[in-house]
């Protein structure tokens, strides 16, 4: 559980930004929060220049009666570390902490986010303010947690300043030892770029065509783990100083610059911000089902928490629709259903000012006698019933490798073509989020024996030893499906040779000549072995076998004839592959026949728009029952059985939901 | 009238370049300018350079002879200073003149316009060059205007360089006073913004996200200010040197950067540049047809002048069409017609070489034996039948207000939806344009007791005391017609609380609860309280009444049923809500009712594509009936008669106009 | 032919980058180009890094390796320079090396090409290098040809920084002498732009406007000639030192940074790199043939080298689909059946790491039991069989003008519409190529009475002195067809007054008064003189015929019934002109009558995708013909007979070819 303090409890609440407004008004805003069920308020996210007026002043009396008025309400507190946003003062005494672009092109003060995570200044000051922090609160009885930083890297996401780039050349320097390793990794000898003084190395600045890959993806690494060091700076102040209380800092989705596998290695807990578009329709719901099942699965031994989302709509996308009544609370009830124990907003009250205004709040403009307030309120009374459900997790058989490196690598410049690494493994993962299937995502360093089935989609880069580690996994007896344009090169993006993928050739039965890849107006068909056809788009693999059989074939082009979908018997397990991207029927013909070969099956079946997962643990299961159609339906339970926690009523037999529906079953 | 001078002429001509041209070529030039029936030219835009080779040279003696050459010929002079492009010596010596944009990239010398308005030096040169220019010909007898400067900001439109940032640090102190009263108007508590020295305060340059909303308010604000004391400070100096010389700036159309509401009443008459692209078909003369309102709104109390149009292409849009046959003329006599005493054409003869030699001039490359030179002699001849009319108005008893203000504040970044401000206010205006309905503009800090009708399209920013304004006017007798997205925030962008409109809330007589914004593809539908319905696209506003009746309502989505349209009786007059963007037919019905209460109607009802106008003033009334359509027309008169002025008959009963055809009648 | 040293080899081969290898791999790369048939490799193309650690260090070590066992197996060298893009170190020794652009901004070393052309170090460290490559190579019996650089210009084609802006200055010193003809020449009395002292004058850097025209025109003629700078500068070095050996640089297609026209003067022969789109369908043959005549013609009395090709996809383009079996042979031949005496490739071996390893090369990432490596083999051994072909020429009838001033003049903005110079001669010359009809393209400078037929598409830019050749061409007997936009602006892009086009007037016996232009979405239409009818787009003449007579006139608009296509007989010869852009079928009509005039005819009739061309000399006549269609063909001969040269067999009265098939007829 996140906090040991509160055994039972689904934390509910927002950011709190009290310092916006009248000091008079804070009465009125804990005695709502009571009334809508508020049991926790993140404070401080953008407070440091509030705090901080000068390099040597602090003033903590406000936020002193901020803490001892929740307190007192016995609200709790997840305290900001304030890092997100330096105040004016330090850019204009230490204008080297602002970011400059790889164009050399500054990032100036006036938005929020304006630092270089390596500059030297910027992370001794936000020491000194942490500690001050953590001095002062740690431990103070409101506080239930740290929130460190704030979505770092949402928009400054790299950084090619002077002190980057010595603190680029320092970090290679521990990776590599020396120049001529360097060199060999970043295949230097090709275009003249190998380098025989450091100093001459530069991060990836903008020259007159791409810049090498390997120095790309190393300085995506670097960038990754030089805003994990600022927030480790700040982790190792506040596990120093308030030993007990657990720490986190709030990830984004599917988030490129941040390899958040090895950050969540360094936190107590995940959590994340869940801002689905409205205007993906039912879309909006897999976006958070496979985005709750990233941030879970980076942390596979506890609960999220969700630490914003919106109650209506945001501010920051073109157009911005709101979410209509109902869809609020049940995309909530879904963080629980898939792992979270917390449910949190951006933000409390709505700003009458600055640049998130039009964000929508839990009190909004236009005040509490409105349905987003009152939506507010009844999800907060729904929530305390769930308290059981804390502590519980969700245990799939199914896995999906997602692995930075190779998202990084995959959509490097230079390629055969596009890939979207990410739509596509989120194309795979909609397909058993829609047939009520749990999926966790994994890293392909991971134990994998746990599960059943393991889908690799694009995993372009794979070292060695990750590689053995997967071929390992089937030769025990696992079932793999890989897609195309796996294990295509190493950790360096250097081309394993030997006929692709090289080091799944043997895992895999069959070895890749050549790829012929089409736009969107082109395809081939796939002729699967009982004769049915589907379309084949975008990628065609040319492959030679070598014990794997063939389940589908190409119908035209060069290589027509040839395999397209292999299964190949491996050790005590089998290894499917997929070799081209084929339409909604061949996926499905695909990964049923991968699910069957797995024996994997859905927890119940349910019809379309209807979502449902499992929480278990210390004895206890919930089943999860999300309406998320625009009709009620009726839902047959099979054996489950139990008291559903909404109603209080035992459930059996069938489930009946209405539109945007939800019941939680204490399966007994 | 524009100059006392001349009471009874509509000018005529163009701007005039000879330094661009051998001194042979001039006798020509004025030889066919009176064959033209040229009676002004302006000279010196770009002559700053050719005058002053350094910074203690000048160099008059070409232009005393180009004046004397044109006074001998009759033809006056609007002269102008000189100052919109500096020469390229100063830039080498003082290289601070050059601006830079938000990110710190200077902007050159080589095209033009290459000065920040903030620029110490740039103005002291530009005050020390127009004493000298003024001392020179501010008596001579051929000057009839000044033209101060040219386009203002038409390209380079904002300056972040260092003398701007100290400017815009003064600008901020003289308006806030204290750093206190900044940080409150501009919301600095949130995302860390406070200030806490004034050196720490920027424009709003590029960093990692949007700026500050109320920083960009300002800015925007400050810069126009900017521009305008670039104005201010040549206006003093030829007022001083040439009472009796009236001054102008010819403006742009709808152009954003410059506030000019405020600049007009520094001027002592209004012009500007008309420049409708060719390939709008019928909506070029829409375009113009409200440029020309807009700028007669400006000074409501004087003519206005054209001062620039093309006779035939433009050479800056990608593709430049023509003007057909017959189009110039037209376009020509519909500034008359809308209030000009002027009609000047960009440029006299087509440049032969440098950046707008393929845009058209009165004397093209091809020379006098082209249907461009008859053309414009032709107008020419007739605009002198029009000397009567100088110097009448026109006098609308409909208004649409704009303000700057709203329209900066309702474009910045993070928005509930898009809205395009001049689209909007332009598509309501058409609606009159096109019944013969006479508008003005007003800002909504003027007195609107005179109008039976204002309507306020997206008034997103009104002040209390403005809102006040419109309220008092409801009370008095008025008929309002305001639109979703109106008094939404205050002069510093924030959200006035307590139910949108807050401060329009009593006079309209409903409160708005939130937004529903819908993209392109989604549509609501509004049914009228006779039945009929209509599209309902982009935003709905859920509108609780509270003394308002429901024109017409919402069909769909959780809202369906509330109402879309309303009226609110209140005091005096009647102030009527439109909550939605409805499609052509549900705007004309509520256009319609607000029209019909305020007994509104038009000067005389004609086929399409055919404008009628009035002028009138000192017992004068002129009626303009310009045929725009592609076919001869019939126009019923009803009473009115009089002697058309073309022709020299006597025009009742009806009045035939070819295809293109025009008449200006003189009422009797 | 190339080299004396091989009077009869077509050379083969491709880049071959050892340096990226284990020297292991040598032995098996030279072994398996013999296999492959290759005689001639490039190599050192970025071999500067490898070659000179640092300023003072030289290693040539593994290049004299490298040399002796190519040397030793019978591989000739094609060795480069190695200066395309300069070592690590010399940025960071004189950091003035890097370009910037027109903001000033740099681009940096990381990816290839970051110097300046315009820099005295890179120059001279440049110069120091070539001397003592070539003193260590050029009396290498292995060398065959000097490769100096490789693809000029390619993503960095202009320099903005301190020292080009000095050079600029001192180019046009030279070029003008004085500011007031520079001033003249620019014409800068408009937009205040006149110079007064030298060091006022910029490139044309980041304005806030377009830069003047002619500042952009000169300074895109100062930038080819500061790349050409850099070429003559290694070109005199090789001369003086292996004065023996032919010297080229490889040139890209329609390249627009250099004037390849001047380029090649200074070349002993042309080379070029050809990468047409496989998604361009039959269009990759029309690409590859136009690329091959410009090329061939930038040196009509030389064969030219095929560079570079791939031999299945690229890397670079965002979708890279490969070549389909056969496509690479095919596309091979036809480089010499235009006029190729090389045909190489980009690389031998497939790179493991880095920017290019996508790139397809000779051999796979797969290895040699790959279709790719086969191919390869064969297409190597039939080169052998067409040894007799070498040295022999194209010499076509018809020629197509291509100047690269006209095409930096036409393309600059402020036009009365874009004008895509390359499409529109491509769109002719490809009517002429689907004809098998060989076109030469010419220099409106050149010679041109050897040709029956001129075209001049769009030759906007036209000099007095040529615009006297081309009159001369038709006065005696020459038929010239010119298209709209042509011989509109002297070198200085100064419009020529007195009528367009009014250097070509009198030989084409109209003028033009204006033009009228349309988006996509409108068309005209043309009526011909006897009575056939076609659209015409884009662009119309509205012409007065004197002289002319009309062959085809408008039907609409209000140039209605004037001339649109017109015929001129002038002199001994005939002058056709084109004043719109017609569609497919009226251009043929047009072209149809120009031929017919000039009694043009093919070399043979074909059916469609089959292409047709002739090469001879010394006695010599080989007929080419390849069949790009997917079926079979049966060609008439004619009166052609000979002996087919792949194999053996003597073909008389008709052809047979299989899809993609190919055959050469050593003509009796």
């Amino acid at each position: 559980m996140i906090s040991s303090k509160f055994p039972s409890t689904i934390f509910y609440g927002g950011d709190y930004n009290p310092e916006q407004w009248p000091e008079s008004v804070w009465p009125e805003d804990v005695r709502l929060m009571k009334e809508a069920g508020v049991n926790l308020v993140s404070v401080g996210i953008f407070s440091w220049a509030r705090i901080q007026p000068d390099e040597h002043t602090f003033d903590f009396g406000w936020l002193d009666r901020v803490f001892d008025l929740l307190w007192a309400n016995g609200i709790s507190v997840c305290l900001a570390t304030c890092t997100a946003s330096p105040p004016a003062w330090m850019w204009r005494k230490y204008p080297n902490i602002l970011p400059e672009d790889a164009s050399g092109i500054p990032y100036n003060q006036g938005a929020r986010q304006h630092y270089s995570p390596s500059s030297s200044n910027y992370r001794r000051l936000a020491a000194v303010f942490v500690r001050k922090l953590a001095e002062r609160y740690g431990k103070h009885p409101a506080l239930v947690t740290w929130h460190i930083n704030n979505e770092y890297a949402c928009h400054m996401n790299e950084c090619h300043n002077a002190e980057s780039t010595l603190e680029f050349r320092a970090w290679l320097k521990r990776k590599y030892g020396t120049l001529e390793k360097l060199n060999e990794a970043w295949g230097a000898a090709f275009w003249s770029q190998l380098y025989h003084q450091w100093d001459e190395v530069l991060t990836p600045r903008r020259a007159p065509y791409h810049c090498n890959p390997t120095q790309q993806l190393d300085f995506k690494r670097f960038t990754s783990d030089e805003f994990l060091e600022c927030y480790l700076i700040e982790h190792r102040i506040l596990r120093e100083i308030s030993p007990a209380i657990p720490i986190t800092t709030n990830f984004i989705g599917f988030f490129k610059p941040l390899d958040y596998h090895r950050w969540a290695q360094e936190m107590d807990y995940v959590s994340w911000d869940n801002y689905p578009d409205p205007l993906l329709g039912h879309g909006a719901e897999a976006y958070g089902a496979v985005g709750h099942d990233l941030k879970r699965s980076q942390k596979k031994t506890m609960p999220f928490v969700l630490m914003e989302q919106a109650p209506a709509a945001v501010n920051w996308r073109p157009l911005n629709p709101t979410k209509n009544p109902g869809v609020m609370r049940l995309q909530s009830l879904q963080a629980v259903a898939r792992g979270a124990d917390g449910v949190m907003f951006f933000q409390w009250r709505a700003s009458k000012a600055g640049a998130e205004k039009y964000h929508s709040a839990m009190i909004p403009h236009a005040g509490v006698e409105t349905r987003t307030f009152k939506e507010i309120s009844q999800l907060g009374a729904e929530l305390k019933k769930l308290g059981a459900v804390a502590g519980t997790l969700v245990k799939p058989t199914v896995a999906i490798t997602f692995d930075w490196d190779a998202w990084w690598a995959v959509e490097l410049e230079s390629k055969v073509a596009r890939i979207d690494y990410v739509a596509w493994t989120q194309e795979i993962h909609r397909w058993f989020y829609e047939r009520n299937i749990a999926v966790d995502f994994v890293h392909p360093e991971e134990k994998l024996d746990g599960y059943s089935l393991v889908v690799a989609p694009a995993l372009y880069l794979l070292t060695k030893k990750n590689a053995d580690n997967v071929t390992a996994y089937v030769r025990g007896g696992g079932t793999l499906l890989a897609t195309y344009c796996s294990a295509i090169v190493d950790e360096n993006e250097h081309v394993v040779l030997g006929g692709y993928p090289a080091w799944l050739r043997e895992a895999l039965g069959l070895w890749i000549e050549e790829w012929a890849v089409m736009p969107e107006t082109q395809k081939n068909v796939l002729k699967f072995a009982g004769g049915e056809t589907c379309d084949a788009k975008h990628w065609c693999d040319v492959i030679h076998l070598e014990g794997a059989k063939a389940l589908a074939t190409f119908e035209s082009d060069f290589f027509a004839g040839r395999a397209a979908v292999t299964e190949n018997a491996f050790g005590k397990g089998a290894a499917f592959y997929l070799g081209t991207k084929p339409d909604a029927v061949g996926l499905t013909r695909v990964l049923e026949a991968a699910v069957a070969r797995a024996k994997v099956s859905p927890v119940l079946k349910t019809p379309a728009n209807v979502e449902v997962t499992v929480r278990e643990g210390g004895g206890k299961r919930f089943l999860f029952v999300l309406n998320h159609g625009e009709a009620a339906v009726e839902i047959a339970l099979g054996g489950i059985a139990g008291v559903e926690l909404f109603s209080g009523i035992r459930a059996t037999g069938t489930l009946k939901l209405a539109a945007l529906g939800a019941a939680v079953v204490s399966v007994e």
